[in-house]
């Protein structure tokens, strides 16, 4: 499947969440099971032989692709979640918002040194979210953290703000 | 891996989300790369030869065993999900929970009478959400509409109201 095949598995949805945003819309791709497999077959051909041993995916879209190729490589998967949603003992890390700050948690014994960590979300707009994760994932002293998103949007240039070896599937 | 190493990787956390539950906390078991491919393989397993084309997951622990499940089978991914965060045309189900009523949504054009749709959830519990999500996916006439639970709890005794054709891996 080509990448023009894969942007035409996305829906653009105007002024979502708010007036003004045009949204990206990963849930047509994900409901398609040859795009998904796509997405899912390239992500794991780009890390197959990383050593990678979990996914950390981002609350919530990052969830879905996230956990498909942790399994298909192997990996356990390790959820990155807003501040109450996580039972147990946490780490946490707090990032600047538009208007005020923003939390995000991971269980303390989900991650440990001998791990090699994919992070993986949908997409990277204004990379907030993302930046605070790969804070929070070196603060567990993993061997190797790795970055992947599946869409990165152009117009905010972020992708200079991670990790040389950060992948994206589609640039748009 | 036996059903007791399985039950071994899951954690209980007293009070939570509200004094007086005992919460069954996945998360430990998603980490861990074995049982997390062990019940993937265990739902594939069940279901591999039932033509399935959606696995629909329950926002938002049923989107990690759901999409790996998902991707496994070459079917696509539904995301069900609360109110206000799918961004296009949505069907809805509003169920009624112990104080007021709570609402699941499915994108208008996520299913289709050519479906096959597995739903999936981490936990059987009450079941509001799930007997919800039953509802809803059958406004859409699929084919055929099976249910998976990694985890049904036997105090509430609540499989009843779902399809007998109704899987758990566990029951606790």
């Amino acid at each position: 499947m080509t990448d023009q095949e894969l942007i035409g598995h996305l829906r653009t949805v105007p002024d979502f969440p708010v007036k003004g945003i045009l949204f990206w819309d990963v849930t047509t791709l994900f409901k398609d099971p040859g795009a998904f497999g796509e997405v899912v077959g390239r992500i794991c051909d780009i890390y197959k032989d990383k050593g990678i041993t979990k996914v950390a995916g981002i609350e919530s879209r990052g969830f879905i692709a996230g956990a498909a190729v942790a399994s298909r490589l192997g990996a356990g998967f390790v959820p990155v979640r807003k501040p109450g949603k996580l039972p147990a003992d946490t780490v946490s890390a707090t990032y600047d918002k538009e208007y005020g700050k923003d939390t995000i948690e991971i269980h303390a014994d989900a991650i440990t040194p001998d791990d090699v960590v994919l992070i993986h979300d949908d997409l990277l707009a204004t990379g907030g979210t993302a930046r605070a994760a790969v804070e929070l994932v070196n603060k567990f002293h993993p061997k190797k953290v790795y970055v992947n998103f599946l869409i990165a949007l152009k117009e905010f240039d972020m992708l200079k703000n991670f990790p040389e070896d950060t992948t994206t599937l589609l640039t748009l």
